[in-house]
């Protein structure tokens, strides 16, 4: 591909490094990349981030055909800058973009714009213990035109930022509210898919769970609010009785890149993982009953994040005294172990940038 | 409300009134409102139509917290200025922003928004036989920031551009697909309000319609995949054996404006309207034993819409012949008739704006 680089004058002031929280500092350029209808995907570059314009009737701010991804560059110790299984972003980008009956694009593609806007703002990439440069790839129409269809025009832009530890003060168990009335995803619709839509849907949820001291929701199937799909940004699982439990891949969870390298983790361990339907019921049963014995949402921001507390209705369990499991915090060391380079990749699941 | 008005330079041509399309030409201005929490609305303007800013990390792009509306002016053939019910659309916009953690404003503040914009673009109404200004009203979040999250600000638009009758050559029944796979709206979900992501995740079922030579989708539950819920961007009515059917609002359905004007009128005329749970099933059995009387989908571009046939699995049913039904002209004679100020409004439904 052939990207044409925009220089821009005055490079910003980087952040202090101590302080990064999440998404507050984008850097200097964004990769950029336009579609149209009979000539495909063109004009690879990267420029200046900045504003763009849109027009007041483009079909995104009105029918939000769009859709994104999420991964990390982390640098290791010895100063080399990794990514984590790119492809498989690409792949799920692909996927999404399907459904929306968005442009595709070679795999190949999608991961050299990351690894050339990564090269470009290496400098940009921390060093502290646990922080990493966030990249969001995003593709949205810009046709300007009124009629609900499918759009002839569109932008593929990759955008980054330094963030911080997810946890500063070290992985803390999370409270959780399972969501009984207000539905994430359904079978035939978008959940699999990383579209707006499933999060604008989403943050009432998520507002209505922190008025009642909760950090996340946990959501319920749509057909019969019985089964627990995932978390807000996060799949999630539970041990119960020394097995693992996780929501199948059916077309209502999104198939994290972080949930199957840690299904393909606890299988090397030993562990039975079961990819079905846990209903709530039996998720509390099981914590009444001292048989859950931890849980812990997977994702690409916090890696690893303990569930402390579930709370259903009238009904709560506490898990694991509200304390990181023996298991949650192996797997998060071994994981962030590779994605740091602190552990040996026998996966082969990092790319080395530079 | 003070609104600040912005002139422009140089006004566009208008295009010709005979070939005007859906959404083709926007008007020389546009209504913009700001909202900051802390400060909730401020700064209304009317200024010149134009592309607009957005940070590329703008909560909308990538998370589609938005929301819209959609309603017409119609200029009589005495040259008066009517809105047809705008305080339906106000109040489903307030409904919408609720479900989508976006700010609300006053019903009065959006009618007037809407008023003063159609003054300022009186000339821009047609005269034409069934032509009208579609005026556009939407919300979106202007928040930069990447966390999943309620936006802190917002920016409240409208647009608008003349458009020509529906149905240039007359009103042609249309050939409806029966959506066995995907799924629009599900309880819980957001399939009451007018936001973007509902018409993203649309976009795949207009696409295969179309390839199997449909004009539109009839979207079933998304629970049983059963009932018959709406149409792409109408809602939907039966005449099978005298009575009325149509699908409940209940959380999934949107509350059209012309599905409750329509079911007033029917009321009206003696029709006894049931809006209930039909299944596929009995509306296919209704379509071959003959009881199936007419159908036809309402809503705000094409007023009413016949239906010719409907196609479900390797089943189809003809209505009418395959011509309008003489109830379905009667109520778009009628309900036209109001709009464009040529049957008495005994309703109230009509406001004169000029
Ligand atoms: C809804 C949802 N589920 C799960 C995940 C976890 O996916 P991944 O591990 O690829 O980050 C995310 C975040 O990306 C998400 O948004
Ligand atoms: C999904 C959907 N259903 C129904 C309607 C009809 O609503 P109204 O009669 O208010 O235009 C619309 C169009 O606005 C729509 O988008």
């Amino acid at each position: 591909m052939d990207i044409k680089f925009v220089k821009r004058d005055v490079l910003k002031e980087k952040p202090d490094q101590k302080n990064l929280g999440f998404g507050k500092y984008m850097t200097d350029y964004m990769f950029v990349m336009d579609w149209d209808q009979g000539i495909g995907w063109h004009d690879a570059r990267i420029e200046p981030y900045g504003p763009i314009e849109i027009n007041p009737s483009c079909v995104t701010l009105h029918y939000a055909q769009e859709t994104f991804e999420g991964l990390k560059a982390y640098r290791t110790k010895d100063g080399r800058i990794l990514l984590f299984r790119p492809e498989m972003n690409a792949k799920r980008m692909i996927t999404s973009n399907e459904r929306l009956c968005m442009p595709g694009f070679p795999e190949d593609m999608f991961v050299e714009a990351i690894e050339e806007l990564v090269k470009v703002e290496k400098d940009w990439i921390p060093s502290e213990p646990e922080t990493s440069l966030y990249i969001r790839p995003f593709v949205f129409a810009t046709e300007a035109s009124l009629g609900v269809h499918q759009a002839i025009s569109y932008k593929f832009m990759v955008i980054c930022c330094p963030v911080g530890a997810y946890y500063p003060e070290g992985i803390n168990p999370v409270k959780i509210l399972v969501e009984d009335e207000l539905v994430r995803a359904v079978q035939g619709g978008t959940g699999f898919t990383k579209c707006g839509g499933n999060y604008a849907a989403s943050i009432l949820g998520q507002v209505r769970a922190e008025a009642k001291g909760c950090t996340q929701v946990l959501w319920l199937d749509g057909v019969n609010r019985k089964y627990v799909e995932e978390v807000g940004t996060m799949n999630i699982m539970f041990k119960i009785n020394g097995e693992i439990y996780t929501a199948p891949i059916e077309g209502t969870v999104l198939p994290g890149v972080t949930r199957d390298s840690i299904i393909h983790i606890l299988k090397d361990w030993g562990y039975k993982v079961n990819e079905t339907h846990l209903s709530v019921d039996d998720l509390m049963k099981a914590g009444h009953d001292g048989t859950l014995e931890e849980s812990f949402g997977t994702g690409t921001a916090a890696v690893i994040s303990p569930v402390g507390e579930f709370v259903y209705k009238d009904d709560s369990v506490v898990v694991n005294d509200f304390k990181i499991g023996e298991l949650t915090q192996r797997l998060y060391d071994y994981l962030t172990g590779i994605q740091w380079g602190n552990e040996e990749d026998k996966y082969g699941w990092t790319r080395e940038v530079l």
